[in-house]
């Protein structure tokens, strides 16, 4: 549970930067390398190994072998815990508006319902 | 785009703390006093308003009216947004896996098929 936990902690941290986010956007179309990465971002080298450090660290991407390259890749566990905790809590909250939406429906079903149909 | 951005950060910021993502969750199952999201977390009350703060800065939760209780209301349109960038990521990189695997199917058919003529 604490690993749960702290893993939301960094992934949902790695996500709160535009830089991050973009440099996974560009994952999630294909692997590359840091070079590829950057090249779209205003930012400097120190800064894009930062981030890809947090990235990293959060387990969101990975690091090829190739010595020369090392591509990056995107890893999609992370990102689907913390989707799965965004999900969770909507399932809840929505279940809840709808249990609301019911009773005021049968509030409102009531009230009408005195009139002459007096049906279900 | 900008704005968007900026929002995406202060909620996956927000999100990267287990004691917000409790109160979130609390809040998911109804409006809750700040005596009752504080009650199960085990920080000061400094803490607790801390984190409050960074909730509705982040545009997740808004406090009531009412000056003696002002309840805290979790506000969903901000999660969705969060919720929805992790999405689009997802059908991306889903797309470029099924492209891949059905590109190994073809290559693995292809090889079948040949049976005995050894193409390449």
């Amino acid at each position: 549970m604490v690993k749960y936990e702290t893993q939301l902690d960094s992934v949902f941290n790695a996500l709160a930067h535009p830089a991050r986010r973009a440099m996974l956007a560009r994952l999630s179309r294909g692997d590359a390398t840091v070079g590829e990465l950057a090249a779209p971002l205003a930012i400097s080298p120190p800064a894009v190994t930062k981030h890809l450090k947090v990235l990293e660290n959060a387990g969101l991407i990975s690091r090829g072998r190739n010595a020369q390259w090392r591509p990056c890749r995107l890893e999609a566990a992370p990102l689907r815990s913390a989707s799965g905790w965004i999900e969770e809590q909507r399932k809840i909250w929505e279940a809840r508006l709808d249990r609301l939406e019911n009773y005021l429906q049968t509030m409102e079903t009531g009230e009408n319902g005195d009139g002459d149909t007096g049906g279900e």
